[in-house]
């Protein structure tokens, strides 16, 4: 039993208005990896990277993440994302992205992996996505897929056929109306699990997030924070949280569903606090735990009559 | 012991994407008014109108709202606003402000409204905030303050002097944003609870409203709502709904206040269902409690560990 998350892992080089890094470690895959490693002991990640990622596999192998499936390119430079976040931290210029080795990904599954029943295809190419689920000889017990506006402006149809083959999706607000052509998000719900997921997870930033599903829905609070260090990466901490705790409870139902929303939401949280993987690298156990108590706090009220 | 609400009667014309009005009966203390008034029995307003408004005032008196407080002015006009909103319903055009009356208004506070233990200043110019707090005999125990950012570009030394007399303040993120000069809204709280009120309420819209107060943060979610039919007077209904809960359990601490601001939510969500008081003036007990039990569920779950 495993959790398998596919996605990039990326050299990212990023601009905010608390300073600039060199590159650093980032990738969908790394950030989902990284945050699941928290909440679940058994994550294997598929990607591919350069030589020149070198000793940075490290970064996962100290949170016993399992890289047998990220393919090492002999002489390949590693996907580099160049991007430059403005004052509000809400909108971001992309100063350079160099696909390099990421440009021929065709994701490989060791047999090691084939024990997989929960499945993250994280923001990815979505043939890459149909492609990983095409390879695993077992359908997984659930399947969370991440994507993003880019996928829907030049890869609609594949992202149409792979959406039939989820249960869950996770996108923002902006993209859940760009995909369903309609501006009241229940509306679009109602559209976008037309479209085959049994559950769509709405994301809203500072906003928190919306959970739809079973004819039910639940609003997540987002933790209101002080200062955004850096949002690199926190919609991937948030599928890899939300993915880790459901493979750790085992039991797919709203119930679980919900608190999946909750700790994605944390793992988010922490994310944004520091430079690309900083703050998930250093983590604690004991801190996530104290963070879920801040969002209980934070949303609870009780009304009797 | 009586909820005194001060603000303004109106006629609106309303455009949104789904009709248009005549004029209608409108003006932040008739949504407020008809708000507090399913809350709490014993609730006053303080107003102007012109002899125009004729027999509407019915539709306040029919909730059993006090409105010896609401001067007639003999051949007078009662302001007039009309109003366009856009595809989104979060922007809208003004297309006129006739003040009329309300340009002389000068609060007038009958005797029997010496009782009031509970203020709610409604969205209005600071200094008629002002003079209604210097004729009240005694301090009211909990005042609250509605305002936008219409007053802080035009008479920001009023707004804050009156915002050193308050307990709440209830205000949107972009204003919270303009008043603090802050981007981040936890630090944009701090600086607006340096101010003055002791408590501070961001509303978000459709993203819900945060609380702030006692060292605490509260996050409580909108409806999701499949159509916003009129957003007009949905911040006044909150407010109204907010002191009106207040009123009615008559202590303030911050789980109660927690509870009011779900109650404004509530309110809220109902006047947007129709065009202008159409919802509020139709609307049952019975109704607001199974609205209740939905932001119950919308935002309610349960981690054990």
């Amino acid at each position: 039993m495993s959790l398998v998350i596919v996605g990039t892992i990326a050299f990212d080089a990023i601009k905010t208005p608390f300073g600039e890094t060199d590159k650093i470690v980032g990738g969908a895959a790394t950030f989902a990896g990284l945050a699941a490693s928290f909440l679940y002991d058994n994550v294997k990640l598929i990607s591919v990277i350069g030589e020149d990622f070198g000793d940075n596999i490290a970064i996962l192998n100290r949170r016993h993440i399992d890289t047998t499936g990220v393919e090492v390119i002999r002489g390949g430079q590693t996907f580099f994302w160049s991007g430059k976040y403005h004052n509000d931290m809400n909108s971001r210029d992309t100063l350079a992205t160099d696909l390099n080795v990421l440009a021929d990904f065709d994701p490989k599954i060791p047999v090691s992996y084939q024990d997989c029943d929960y499945l993250l295809l994280g923001n990815l190419t979505p043939q890459v996505q149909i492609d990983t689920l095409d390879r695993l000889h077992n359908k997984p017990k659930l399947v969370v897929l991440d994507t993003m506006n880019y996928w829907m402006n030049t890869a609609l149809d594949d992202l149409k056929t792979v959406l039939k083959r989820v249960d869950v999706l996770t996108i923002n607000d902006a993209e859940a109306r760009q995909l369903s052509r309609e501006y009241s998000l229940v509306k679009a719900a109602d559209r976008i699990l037309e479209m085959g997921p049994r559950y769509l997870i709405i994301k809203k930033g500072e906003h928190g997030a919306l959970l739809f599903g079973e004819g039910q829905v639940f609003s997540a609070p987002a933790l209101p924070l002080a200062e955004v260090f850096d949002p690199t990466g926190a919609g991937d901490a948030f599928a890899g949280g939300f993915a880790g705790y459901l493979a750790r409870v085992k039991t797919v139902n709203f119930s679980n569903m919900k608190n999946a929303v909750i700790y994605g939401s944390a793992m988010a949280s922490f994310c944004v606090e520091r430079f690309g993987t900083q703050r998930l690298e250093t983590l604690t156990y004991e801190e996530i735990t104290l963070r879920i108590q801040q969002f209980i706090a934070l949303s609870r009220f009780e009304i009797s009559e």
